[in-house]
Parts: C-alpha cells; sequence; structure tokens
C-alpha cells in the first residue's frame, strides 16, 4: 500500500551518530530513513540583550537545508538574502519545543542554539530535526553538569516528533517524500515522554478530517515517539 | 474566573462591517471584542508566473499589525525592511485555512488575495483574520458569479477559526491578550461547516497537555466556530 | 466641471473621529471625502540614541498605505522588503510638518511617533494624514499635561495641510484621485494657525505655473486649512 | 552679514566642466562654489518593461553623494544597502525636473539615465545636480540629434535650480552649508527658462514663513537661475 | 616544529567519500584531515537569461561554512539576509577553478552548480571544497556521458588546490587552524594536473614574503597537489 | 602590438593630484591613463566596537565604480541594495594591502577608511585605487604627526599595485581595458618598496600559465612599481 511496503504504523530505520562534528558541544546526525539532517547544541555564555538579567536562560533553534538536499536544486537562501517563511515557521517550532522539556532558570544565564541542517530530505526534517536536536542538547547540557557550571539537570524530559497524515484515506506514521506530497492531511506531532503534547500541527490543504481522525493521528504519533524515545536514549548514552 | 468575566465556553461579541473599504472586491471589518481586523479580497485577472497554465486559481493571504495596533508600539515591519516569523507563520496560515474551502479549478485562472491588516489586536488576531477572509472572499466570488465571469461556485463551504487555551488549568474559548499571555497551552483551530477540521495548531511552552485536553480544546473550538459560521452569514446576506 | 461637482474652492467633506483606537496615547480616524487615514500618536518614554542628553524630545512620522486602500492593488512593502521613495518622502514631511508646531524642549525627553496608515485612498493621503496626526498629536499632549508629565503646553499652533492643483485650466481646492492622476499641476501646502507656511511642494511634470498660479493656489490653501483647523478644534473638545 | 561675505542676492561661482567623463553620451563637473557635482548622461536604446510600448521615451535621475563628500564620513549607502530617504527624495526630483523640460514623445522608445554623483558638498547638491544634469542631458540629446537616431529636438527649454533661504532674517540666495545648517527656512525652486515654475519645495522647521516671504524667495531664485542659464548656455556651445 | 607534528611538506590524511548524498547528480564528501566539506554538483537543463543562447554552458560555485562548523558558532548568513565578503570570494574562486579545466563548448546550454558546503572547518576549506567540487563534478559529467546527453567529455583536466604559507620562518604545506591563524604569510595555489597554475592568491598581512618565498611555496603547492590528484583519481574510478 | 601601441613593459601616464577634495583629512585623484579614481582618507577617532580596547588602530578600505565609470552603464549598487562580489573582494584587498605597510599601533586607537571611487575605468582600477590610497593615508598620517596626535610615524614604507597579463602570448605590464577583456591571464601585484610582496592574486580563466609565467609577470610588476613609487613620492613631497 505505502509505496516503501512499510506497514502503516512502521517508522523508518533510525540512525543517530553522536559526536558528528567536534566543535560543538553537542551534535549528532540523525537519519529517518534517507532524511538526514546535523544537528548541532552551542552554548554561548552570553545572552542577546533583550533576555539578560532574568536569572534563566534561552534556548532557540535554526533550521537550514543544503541547496542540494532536495531532489532538485533550491536555491540558497544566504544568496537570495532572506529565509523563507516555512524555514522560520521550522525554527520556530524547533525552538518551542525544546524549550517545553527545559527548566530555563536551571539552565542560568546562557543561551543555547540549536542548529538543523539537512543534508538530504526525503520527508519528515523537521521532526527528524526535533528529535536529533533532544540528543544534542542533551550532550550539551551533559558537558555543563559535568565541569559543574551548572548543578542541577534543566532537562529532564525526552522531547520527541514525528509526522502523521492519510494516505489514500489509510492513517499512516512517519511520511516519506513520495508519500507527504501526496497525503490527504499531513500532521506534526511534538511529544513528551510519558504522554503530554508539546505541540500539534494538523494541516489539511484541500482535503479535511474529523476528530476521529486526530486521534488516530495522535495515537499513531504515540507509537513512532515511543521508538524515537528509545533511539535517544541508546544514543546518549 | 476570567479577567473578563466570560464563562469558559463564552465568545467575545463578534461583529461584522462589510464593505468596510470601497475598492476592493470583497471587506470587511471584523471584532472578536476589542481585537478588530480589516480583511479586503482583491481579485487579479492574473497569477504569478509558477502558477499558470494549469486551468485553475489561486488564493493567497496576508498578514500585518499596524505598528500601534498593541499596547505598545512595534516597529513597522516595512521599515526594518523584513517579515517577523510570527507574521509569515499566520499569513501562510490564512492561505490554506482559504484554500481549504476553495475549489481553485472552479475559480479559474485568476488570484484573490486576502489582506488582514490588524487595526486594534486584543488576542485572537490570526483566528479574527481567517473567519473575516472568508467573509471578503465570499463577496468577491459572489460579484464574479453576479457578473458571469465564473459560472458554478467555488465556495461552497464556510471555514472559521478561533483560539482556545488552557487558563488556570481551565479550558477556556476564544482568549482574549489578558488570557493569552497567560495561558498554559494556546491552540488555535480552523473548522470547516459541518465538522470537518482544516488546521489544528496546539502549542505549550512550558506546560503541556493530553490527548483529553485537546480533545476539550476542540470541542470548544466548535461552540466558538458555530457562533462565528452565524454572524458570517448574516454578513453575507 | 470638477469630476465631482464641486466648487472650484470646496473642499470634500471632512469629518475626525477620535479615539478611534484604543492603545494609543491619541489617535483619529480622519475621512476627507472617501480617502481615510487611521492616525495614532504613540508616546515613548526614551529617545534612540542619537537624539539623547539634549533635555529635548522628538516628534516623528511614519506612512503606509494598506495595499488594497487604492483601485489595484499594491503590493505590500513588508513583504517587498523595503519603503518607497514616495512612502519615505511622506513620512518625512510629516515629522516636519509636526514639528514645526512643537516645542521640543518643552515636551522633554520623550518621542512621539505619529503613525498615518491610510485605510482607504481617493488622493490627498498626504494631507489628511497631516491634518489627522496633528488631532493624535494634541490628545496625546493632553494626556501628558492632565498627568502632570508636563507643565508647559508644548504645541499650542494648530498645522494642516491641503493639495491644491490646476485642473482643466483653473485652480481647484483639494484634489480627489480623479482630478490629481490628470491635474496640470500639484500643490502640497502645509499651514499653520494665524497665516504662517511651514511647507510647499508644487510640483509641475509636463505643464509649469507661474508666480501668479502659485499665488492662486496658495490662496485656495488657505481657504481649505481655515476649514480644518475648524474641523481640528472641534474634534479636540 | 553672510559667512562668505557674499550679498543677499550673489551666487557662488559657477564652473561647468563638460565632458569630464569620457564613456557617457553627455557629462559634466559642475561646480556651486565647493558644492562640486559629476552629472552624466547615459542613454539606453531599451526602456524597462513598464514603460514600453508607448511610443515615448523616459528620463529619470540618480542621486549619490560620495561618503567624504561631507564634513565628517558618512557611510556609503552600498554598504548599508539601502538608500535614504533624502537620496531618494532627491533623484526623484531630478528625474521630475528634467522630464519638465523634456518632451517624451520626441525623445523616441529610450531612456536616459542622469547619474548625480557628489564629489563634494558644500550645500546645495541637489541644485547643482539639477542645473548640470541639463547640461549632461543636452549633450547627450544632441548627439542624439548629429547621429541622424531623432530628428527633432525634445529639449527646447532649459531648466535650473536654486536654493534660497532666510537666514539671519535675510532672504539670501544660494546657501552655503554654513548658511544652510542655520537657516530658519529653505527652499528649492527648479525654474524654467522664461518664467516659468517646475517645482516649489519650501520647508521650514521650527521657523515659519508667510506668503510675502514665499515671493521674495521666488524672486531671488529668478536672479539666481538666470545666471545659471547663462553658464549652462556657454557650457553647451 | 609544526603544532600536528607534520613534516613541513606532508599533507593532512585525505578522504574523499563520493555519493555522499543520493539526490545530486555528483556528490562527496572530502577531507583534509578535520576539514569536512559536502560537495555537491547539480546539473540544470537551463541556463540563467544571461547566458543563454550562446551554444555553450557554464559552471559556477556556491559555499557556506555550517553556523557550527568553526571553534566558536557564527551567524547563520541566510539569517543576516547577506552573504559575507569572504564567503562571496570563496564561491567565485571556485567557479573560476573549475571552468579553468572545462570546456564549456562540449558541456552544452546547462549549468553545472557546485555547492560547497563545509560541515566542519580545521583550516584549508576553500583549497578542500575546489579539490572535493572537481569530484562532484567528474561524477556529474559522467552521468551525462553515461546517458548520451552530451558526446565528447568536457572535463579532461584535473584541478586541485592547496594552502601553503609560512609558519614561524618556515614554509609549510597544508595549513591548519593552529598554523592558519598564526601564519606569517597564507597562499592558496589552484593548480592543474601537468603543472599549470589556474589561480594563485598569495597574501601577507603584517609579514611580507619576497619572491623566493613565493617560489617555495608554489613547489610545495605542487607536491600537495600531486597528492589530491592521487585521491581524486581513485575516488572517481 | 598591444592596443595603445605601448611596449610590453611600458605604464600608462600616471598622475597623481593631491587635495582633490577639501574636507578629507588626506585625499587624491590618481590617473593610470584614462583609469581616475577619487581616494581619499577619513580618520575617525573612534573605532568600531569589535576592535576596541586593543591599544592599536585600524586602517580599512571601501570601493565603488560610479555607475558610468564604465562603456555601458552599470546599476547602482545602492540602488540594488548589495554590494557585489567583485566590490568586496576589492576593498577587502585594499584595506590588507594598506594595513601591509601600517604600524597599527603607532596609529593609536583611531580608525582610517580609505574610499576609492572609480570616476573613470579603463582596466585596473583595484591597482589604481591601493596606488592612490597610500596617497591618501600618507597625507592623513602626516596630518596626524603634525598635529601631534601621534609621535612615531606606523607608515614607514609604500605599497603599490599594479596588474600585468599575457596578451597574445606575451606578459605585458598595466593593462588597460582593450587588454583585460582579452588577455589570457591576468595578475594583481601588490608590492612594497624594497622587493617584498604584499599580495599576488594571478587568475586565468580557460588559458593557464607556469611557473616561468608566473616570474615573468612578477618582475614586469616590479618595473610598474618602482615608477609608481616615484609617482607617490612626488605627489607627498
Amino acid at each position: 500500500m505505502r509505496p516503501s511496503g512499510r506497514a502503516a504504523d512502521e517508522m523508518r530505520a533510525i540512525t543517530i551518530e553522536t559526536g558528528f562534528t567536534k566543535h560543538a558541544e553537542g551534535s549528532c546526525l540523525i537519519s529517518f530513513g534517507d532524511t538526514r539532517v546535523l544537528c548541532t547544541a552551542s552554548i554561548e555564555e552570553r545572552l542577546p540583550p533583550w533576555l539578560r538579567g532574568k536569572g534563566e536562560g534561552w534556548v532557540t533553534g535554526e533550521y537550514s537545508m543544503l541547496p542540494r538536499a532536495t531532489h532538485t536544486r533550491g536555491s540558497r537562501e544566504a544568496a537570495k538574502g532572506k529565509q523563507s517563511g516555512r524555514t522560520q515557521e521550522i525554527q520556530r517550532l524547533i525552538g518551542r519545543s525544546l524549550r517545553a522539556v527545559t527548566d530555563l532558570k536551571k539552565l542560568g544565564e546562557r543561551q543555547i542554539t540549536l542548529d538543523c541542517d539537512v543534508l538530504q530530505a526525503d520527508g519528515g526534517t523537521r521532526t527528524a530535526s526535533i528529535s536529533g536536536a533532544w540528543v544534542a542538547l542533551r550532550l550539551a547540557v551533559q558537558g555543563l553538569l559535568d565541569s559543574g557550571a551548572i548543578k542541577d539537570d534543566p532537562l529532564t524530559r525526552r522531547v520527541a516528533a514525528v509526522s502523521c497524515g492519510i494516505f489514500n484515506g489509510t492513517p499512516v506514521l512517519d511520511l516519506d517524500y513520495a508519500e507527504d506530497s501526496n497525503a490527504d492531511a499531513d500532521a506534526n506531532f511534538v511529544l513528551i515522554e510519558g504522554g503530554q503534547i508539546a505541540e500539534v500541527q494538523a494541516t489539511a490543504e484541500g482535503a479535511t478530517y474529523d476528530e476521529e481522525g486526530l486521534l488516530r493521528l495522535l495515537r499513531l504519533a504515540r507509537t513512532g515517539c515511543d521508538e524515537i524515545f528509545k533511539a535517544q536514549d541508546a544514543a546518549v548514552k
């Protein structure tokens, strides 16, 4: 049924290679099948001016696709001189998702930037980004704990994200590009270990769905995120 | 309980003044309480180059806040030379929401742009924008039907949007600014007459919610949108 | 003679609705016939860095047209990423005109920004903007006096503006769009109560005029501004 | 009285050196005292898309100050990535002024761009620019006539510009920087040979003036422009 | 002597992993020690407008560093809205270097873009980019030959690049970051198989060098490029 | 052989007119034949924030071509809103070249900006810019010494630059536009009085050259720079 031959509730293979770059305080190359994203966490000991003096830190995200991450080459945003609305939407989502599991007071007056650069795209780049960013953030925070820079762990819960959609009338988990470009509805779920929801973005362009459809997608997302949590867990050990 | 004294499932007063500007093919000034948005629909008989030749039209949205729509003056995006990520997110949402109820083939090779300019903001500007944009679009489409430019109505369903959130632990409908800035979770629902969902954007920063919470918010949203559908209906008659 | 049937020295109907938005320290919706401009005055208690420490304040203007204020939709300056030369010219004129009647020392070290956003355009948007901005400024200054923030009134004179032009060989007052787009010459006068001139911008593209013509336009402008002064007076009482 | 010792109605020395650069179809270096502007006229045989097909040409202006044309170095507009409002105002004025004396139909479907680059500034850069631009334009048009590209001269009248102002209570002609920065009022007049007015821009910031003042400034401007017309005449012979 | 313990004429380990991304017509991940650059070649069957109709193709380069490729995080050029002068210099160099070995006529009317994205930086990113770009280009051209799209090979020579410098008074080959940031002089050589020079960029800031010094650096570069040619050869087989 | 009839090792006529503008601390108009560049040195007594507090100064360069410096008019970078890669490359080169002969510690905490604006271009604009910038810098530094602002001369050596190339198979000195646009190779040398090299930029697009070719070009450059050093010497006396 699915172009990839996967079952409706079957994730693509997840791999997480930590320490992919040597300079960042935390980094990993995360793959959801052929989607590959390089996630790095960079700690800066000072905050931008508008965040200073509140006794707490900040976690933010940036996102980009390499021009030839995609089937046909896209133009480079730096060359065009501006980031697309899509890029800005995604990087705002990455920041919010990671802040949902970070205690900013415990982090102290420092900023951690999560850069998610898509090396290869095959659907689900934003969800792979969030899932990988957690790993990079976990590694960076561990470094702060190990060095004694902070005492209490500000990151006690995991966050992961996955896309679901209705493809040929059937709810399916973890859309790849072939499905994503033909789905009737597309939803991204950002879930927290233990059953809480951090964010739902469920969109229908043309087709729509009802309450029951939304719930079926949410339940698929839980299945997927449970698998991602395990992969994250293995990666940071 | 609510700063405004409203019941948990009580909308603010909705008013829709059609024909607010004389040049646009469709226009209205929509108010959700003190939130007031001027929505205009502009028909252009040609499509941008990348949309031509497919035998169908396009519906798109633009959004802006006047600098002093808010409690303290914000800087003017035109003066800064770029639109914020928030603005771009919202205008993409307006476009998607209206396309969800428009048959682009029946529209023919023309573009309708929905400009939503917030004159005064008190929470819920994006949901008022979508709800008002439908009215402006309906009026513009009616003009095309009346003049014989198109034969079959491309807009046979209503779309409306409303925000819900968890305020002091209670799910409430149609957040105003005082609630929005202190809510534990904030969700925007774009619903279609008859029970279908066009879009859900449910966000938690810090606090989170579970499946039951999501459903309660969705049900509140239905109540709110039913009221908006009635106001839209009255306005376009 | 005139498309609108007005006499050569007849203004369009002027209406000024104060308090049009609730957040601004001063605001009005001013109409010169079908031209409608929302003017707000925003007080900020700090100056931009280059104006600090001189013991005086600043008054500045910003101007914009909503994309569909005009007969055909114009593109949004925020989306294009820059303000047109016309916009910049007009907002510089608004600032200069209001500073011509403001004692900046008496204002103290604070800035007042006059935002003039054109909701509907039918000729004369810059002159309506200046005339309405005075009302918004007057209301904002009154608030400062009432609260005791300042003691001496920095705004003791009125300023108003009106366009005149030579249409079909005849000098006429307060051009509407139908006249403006066909006038041989077009002049904007910013006048101060009591007979003084703050600014003249008289332009001929193709056709030209002589000293006598300039004087006849100036005298028409006096007639028009006297009427505007009365409307301003009624509005702020 | 005047810092320079000039009489109230005395222009600074005017020099016009034609052919200052070899590539342009017309060029001159014009000096009003220490103000020196390089003016070039460039003919392009095609129009920008929005001007094509009307059977007529276009004349446009661009203006810039070299960063160290002024007493203290200003930042380079190309490096900042945008032109100031002042620059845009001036280049729009240059274009309008030259179009006021050009018969665009006789010019044919070609564009002439007048670049006015200020090498040294000492007040009156915009008026020197307009006066020099006419010389460059005249030379370029002469080339078109000489080569037979056009038959009828599209430029049969001269245009010149000069600033006047009220300095220490006295109307004076051709303000230099020392006067300009202390004048009570400042007016730029663009006049056409034979007594017609192409443009008046008379501004008062703080101080103001009355009808009589405006007329006295206009008469000074006539005196000045008559002298410029002679210098233009000598230069193009 | 060298921080890395390498001999003066010793390159870092070179590795080239071809096919690193699946969408590009040619790709490799090239490493010079800890410097790692992802190079992709993208074929587009149409040229930009200004290159059309000459019966020949075009090869161009783009370059970027991921924000955390470096020791401390740099800001993202797409977010700042412009590319640095350094970035533009490097991407122009990449394009020129590859065009130096490409017969554009044989390539036909198509464009190949070489994207060089630095995943990790440790000195020599531009020279690794050029060396890797040749591999990506070779693979892309091979695909055109294999598919019959072109008949004659437009790429019959190899090009490679390496940096040399004077470190502690000694000419050394292939500077890493520790050397680069302390070198007295820094030179990048782009060499062509067989002894020809495509480009020399030799810079001294503070210290300088003489003719003999330049020659010694050039000879070191030959040694280095011979080694790179072998690695390229092995990679594309 | 050469279009200009010059011998292979013959420079164009060099003229340097100092004091070309009155406001700059140092200025000259330098000509290499028909190439004419206005160079000014501007002293600012404060550094940009990122250079402060190191007890030393900074020397930087900016470069621009007037739109009609060239055979056909180029668009104005300020109007396009960004500087080309070529412009940025050249202005970085100007800054590096002048810093190579300046002792920044002796300069003290001040910045000198060298603006090089090309009034007329006929090949070799970057090398004329560097050679003229040295004169402007020398004059500005002399003013600092004369006023006692600094005690020790930070500028004890001369720097000059010249282009060489291979034209019709022969190495030639000081390419003009007719040669530059047809040369097989093009090299810019920045040399320091006494035989040292500050920078070499030798480029081949299509054709290439070998070690012997590079040396022959370097020796021509020495001949040329010796002549420029003499002209600089005469100018600043």
